[in-house]
């Protein structure tokens, strides 16, 4: 059986099964919604070029790096579980949405649009308050204005440069990327994460010698 | 330039920066050996079956059920957060010691000692007091003993479960595993998420009937 059909049939039997209250089902139903975003692919590669990075392992690695960077937040006391939270759930409008890479030519004005709608199908899955606080987590990230969300969004700029820095700017060089494309996208991070500056300017300024950057 | 020669090349680069304090490169270093988890392979498949699932997408995965069932919790007041920084990091030791399935044959008398070897090289690539933190989270887990860590561990295991459930059973069938094998895993879910219980029956009990399980 086809894998979609295979995924619908599974999700009936789920939906049908009347030893279930219905809140779990919903919630069962969006964590197994939820596996899709393992199949969304990113531009950036993987750092030993196996494969495109999925976003739900990207979602994975930016929560890790926030917990790991967390010192170098330039705002004091910043709440960094509820970034956590942020970061975990804010890339999962792709699953409807997909992917829009930030230095593609493509997609960049029906961007917001394309997420709102993939916001509404998707969190409506879950139990009316708690799909609101999903949603909710996901336009404090948006928005980029609370402290937790600013340094959410500067650990989300910066992985992708970590693994350009790992792999010969291979998005970088792909999508013919220029140093003040690069500048101006990292500036979350030169504002929330001033420490981490110098490594940044470092690998940009490198990346240009290099030609990996125009 | 071969994927890992660039990769040492590139930490090499990054060491050897005198611009960059110490502390910051282990950070660094250590968020850039972490991305090698998504090249990590379980026996699990996304649920399109287009291929296996990294242990980087797993670890994400969890983080969003336990967020997500947290309600379900059998004790009362566990810190979620907790178990959230547990889940992200206590796959990272795969990287070195690679993914032992639970219904593998092979590979359970080592899995310790590989582990905790991994560990000793993973940690120590950290600033020693923030190696030390992930080191007792990873141990906290393995150890499942306080009510966080046995929460964490029961998302764990319910995790692959709807997986095959999506699946028809990939992983089971392909290990020939039985019901017994499956209720013995599933244990720390009837005890730590009892409310789910019913669905994991269910979810058992089908999959015996259609031959998923023997």
């Amino acid at each position: 059986m086809a894998p979609l059909l295979l995924f619908n049939r599974k999700r009936g039997e789920l939906m049908n099964n009347p030893n279930i209250a219905d809140r779990l089902k919903s919630q069962l139903q969006f964590l197994l919604e939820a596996d899709k975003l393992k199949s969304i692919e990113r531009v950036t590669i993987l750092s030993d070029k196996s494969r495109r990075e999925s976003t739900a392992e990207h979602s994975w690695h930016i929560a890790l790096i926030a917990m790991t960077l967390y010192e170098y937040a330039a705002v004091d006391n910043i709440d960094l579980n509820h970034a956590i939270h942020m970061l975990l759930v804010h890339d999962l409008v792709e699953i409807y949405a997909g992917d829009t890479p930030a230095f593609g030519l493509t997609g960049h004005e029906t961007k917001e649009a394309r997420e709102q709608e993939a916001a509404d199908e998707l969190f409506a899955i879950l139990p009316e308050e708690q799909g609101a606080e999903y949603r909710s987590l996901w336009e404090e990230f948006e928005a980029a204005e609370t402290p937790a969300a600013r340094y959410a969004v500067a650990v989300d700029q910066l992985q992708p440069l970590l693994i350009n820095h790992m792999t010969d700017g291979h998005t970088w060089v792909k999508q013919s990327v220029s140093v003040e494309q690069v500048y101006k996208r990292m500036e979350p991070v030169k504002v929330e994460l001033p420490t981490i500056w110098p490594f940044v300017e470092d690998v940009i300024q490198k990346s240009l010698k290099k030609g990996f950057l125009r």
